[in-house]
């Protein structure tokens, strides 16, 4: 993403605006505010605002335990104790502020999660702007066959040329549309809006706090989740990594790496190790939890 | 909206199929169960369950006072004092739980009310119907000169025929292509409903605590509210009026027909009582509130 | 716990009266709506009102796959993937609305799922009855000297009966002044409560949706939770079991069965797999997860 | 409230740690971080964070309406705009976090409010020190004869005296005996606390956003609330009027001092205005909304 000559120079004043404070800061995130990170052709996510850091986290967690427990564990420990036995509320204690420009069908996605505030560019009071996604050849995929929701292999370069073709022949009319119906006709923005794909670009203010952005990152930064709002997930995920690294750390080992087995799976587990392992047939598991138990054992 | 033969026959056998419960029952909502209400060309609510009905208000609110309470008032004075007062909780003690088909474009603007509990139609899973929202002609509405995210005057029926036109063609271009990615070149449905414009009907069901429901409904209903979502209101308005009918009564009465006066309101309504009317210059309004008070006080 | 003959009278009114709905019903819990279940010594825990069964989830669940998902899976094993896969959702298309007695220092606990709605009684309000909780003798434990949230053994015959007998004299006196306050000295209740000890009981209605009741039912059927708390998670549970059975049984294998092991213990599993056992020195897990996970293993 | 030696210089080693941010800053809010402000006889309030400003309301505001709308109003007119068409979201972009010492009774009524986010002191891991709170001898009041939840006239001297003597007495005698069970019969901090009355101070953090935290304020300062509560309101709103000034104004006019006339009152007033005013008996209004309305109304 190029920023034009005007948008260069907003971002360097806002930069350069420092002042002081007494509240708690994060080193790591400050080097980044402000600055508009791409996603997909024509969006980014950029921090506008934070609140708390690794030891905001580890201060509400003590206020808990009281006198009798400083220096009982460090921070660390006691962030990944939190993580691993899913003690959410001092997780609370931190908060993030984003400006977020994204398709609209990927903001009908992100939405799916309620505990955020948000703030959006409205298409009744203001005109969109020309800017559609356009995925890149490479991304362009066939129905998968077995997944019902998902993509299977790439369309084949003469595929890709001609659907990428369609797209945005399609995204040009449509735009050239709107701007008849609102310039030629007058009609309300309200109204001349219906037109346009969700391929869109929207913006907005996102404001969530730690506990829950880690639970949208867990469940946007998986594979399952449509490749376009991971790119946002991903991006996201690294501002987080440098703003509260310990809870990274812990989030990378107790969350995202990590594996729930079912009482059934566990069984299983237990009766591989003593040197009876089940078939499929006599788990109790279905042909799917099967696989999944193998990949995940490594075998 | 007609409906098409297996439906009425699938509507007709959810109607008959009755059974005994020792819960409250609204008896002007049963009689409306199912039954889908036509919102706008192809859309439509329909209540498939709820929880609750005024005597379950009643109930909570009297746990508060205990047994001190009983009698000291009746049912229908308790719920405009609870109305009058904002004491919510007790109106959080009933559901309401609705399917409804509605344009994208409504369901972006109608998910802000994050308090509602959502299972949306996955585009990413299934392929959509050819069915986008059309306005009537007496619904296209030029750009309002004043209110930057409202309509003024109608259409001309000439302009109207042609923006008509040009919507509908646009329309069933985007579902060719659509069609077109999805079978000619098999590309994966979450890629391919891109190119659809949010004029496109979704549907989900949509379940909300009574409380929440009034807040969305006085957000809705209200004239500056687009049209095409009050359509949605006014209908779940109706059922609510046959669900709850003293709730809702105390509703229209303190919140759909009341008015709210600043302390700076006050102080002009009671000059004007002492019978020394304040002027717009000295009376410390802007000119638009000047004009909202004035008109709420009938003058 | 023994119901006066009027409470008895009431509660068989209240189980009698039995109307018909067209609304989706639970047989299972149809039979245990009303009915007080014993909780300590003076609480329960009873059904006043519900919405949805183990359908509803499905229903809900099936909307986002659209039509093309009918039949593809049965009803339990649509409900053990949303489980499985933590889609949450479809699981708050269903409600429950209890009424509880319980003792505030247990309401205290209670209400930090936040996510619930409340109606409690209230003592600025009205009197508070010479209701307390009194532990069982065998309840009765020393404090833990590990675990310093937890009890260890219990207290011998001799000491039980010495506490107990304190604790009983002192509510039995607090009371009395609370008594005096109010009546001698004709002292507002709102201060007057001020002096009744948390042992006291207090009561609520109290209503969650079935996605959020399993989360607290998760961490209050924990055998970290308090005993007194868990006794009334305990009472729950089994009412939902006969409300939802299907549910009931996804949940006892996918959430309070399993067991989430961390990126760095599966490595361990693996490799105890491959037959080369790692030692706690060089496993990357602390002392206390790898004792925990020796004993998930059954090692 | 006095600060013990090591609390002064704690305070003062908090107070002197600045560091420099890129984040928005509160001028107002700044100078009176981390200082507890003394609440009741032992209870206190103080800042240990925040997030935003007067100019974030504004910024997330001025995002729905786009580009078009930048200089059309000024940010306090911007706010009175939103604060008067209850615009929330953009005041949820502002976060307060305190921490609170208060009474287990005030906590109780405060935790009501449950769009926060808490973490408080456990006494099941840690002691509670003998701390409890004793009202002002002005503070004890009758019962009020009409509001069952409210307080009368003012105790005389010698009742007043009587009942402090009283609520003191058996406040030391619960403690004693609370470490008598600790210390003595060594039984588990989690049972011994029940014996401790609601009147024993416990503490929390507390983070709540601006636009829930005014709604709380709008309960918790009214002259219907606890007055205990009440003191601990008062002092929150006079942090909020430091840290965002342009917001508390509005807050004050539009909200605070601020009427609601329901549809009937609104008709009375209009009949006034016409110089025919109607009687209680044909106004359709209760006689405490009649009451209410002519005191609004200054008559």
């Amino acid at each position: 993403m190029e920023l034009r000559p005007e948008e260069a120079e907003e971002l360097a004043a806002l930069r350069s605006h420092v002042t002081t404070t007494r509240r708690p800061s994060s080193p790591g995130l400050e080097a980044r505010m402000f600055e508009p990170l791409p996603c997909l052709d024509h969006g980014f996510v950029r921090v506008v605002d934070y609140m708390g850091d690794d030891a905001a986290v580890v201060q509400a967690a003590r206020v808990s335990y009281g006198t009798g427990t400083r220096k009982v564990s460090d921070d660390r420990n006691l962030i990944r104790y939190l993580m691993r036995h899913r003690h959410t509320t001092p997780f609370e204690m931190c908060e993030l502020k984003l400006h977020v420009k994204l398709p609209i069908f990927v903001a009908r996605q992100w939405i799916r999660s309620r505990t955020a505030s948000v703030n959006e560019y409205s298409a009744r009071y203001s005109i969109l702007d020309r800017e559609f996604y356009l995925p890149r050849a490479e991304d362009l995929a066939l129905q998968d066959n077995q997944n019902r929701q998902g993509r299977g292999d790439s369309l084949d370069a003469e595929q890709a040329a001609e659907v990428l073709s369609l797209l945005k022949h399609d995204a040009m009319h449509n735009h050239a549309q709107y701007e008849r119906l609102l310039e030629h006709h007058g009609l309300s923005r309200e109204l001349a809006r219906m037109t346009l794909p969700v391929s869109w670009y929207t913006q907005w203010y996102w404001k969530i706090d730690l506990h829950n952005l880690l639970h949208f990152l867990s469940l946007r930064m998986d594979r399952h989740a449509q490749y376009e709002i991971r790119v946002y997930a991903d991006t996201i995920g690294s501002l987080v990594a440098d703003w509260v690294p310990l809870v990274w750390e812990a989030f990378a080992d107790y969350r995202l790496g990590a594996v729930t087995l079912s009482r059934q799976m566990m069984k299983v587990v237990q009766a591989m190790l003593a040197g009876e392992p089940p078939t499929l047939e006599n788990s109790g598991l279905s042909r799917r939890e099967w696989t999944e138990l193998m990949e995940a054992l490594g075998r």
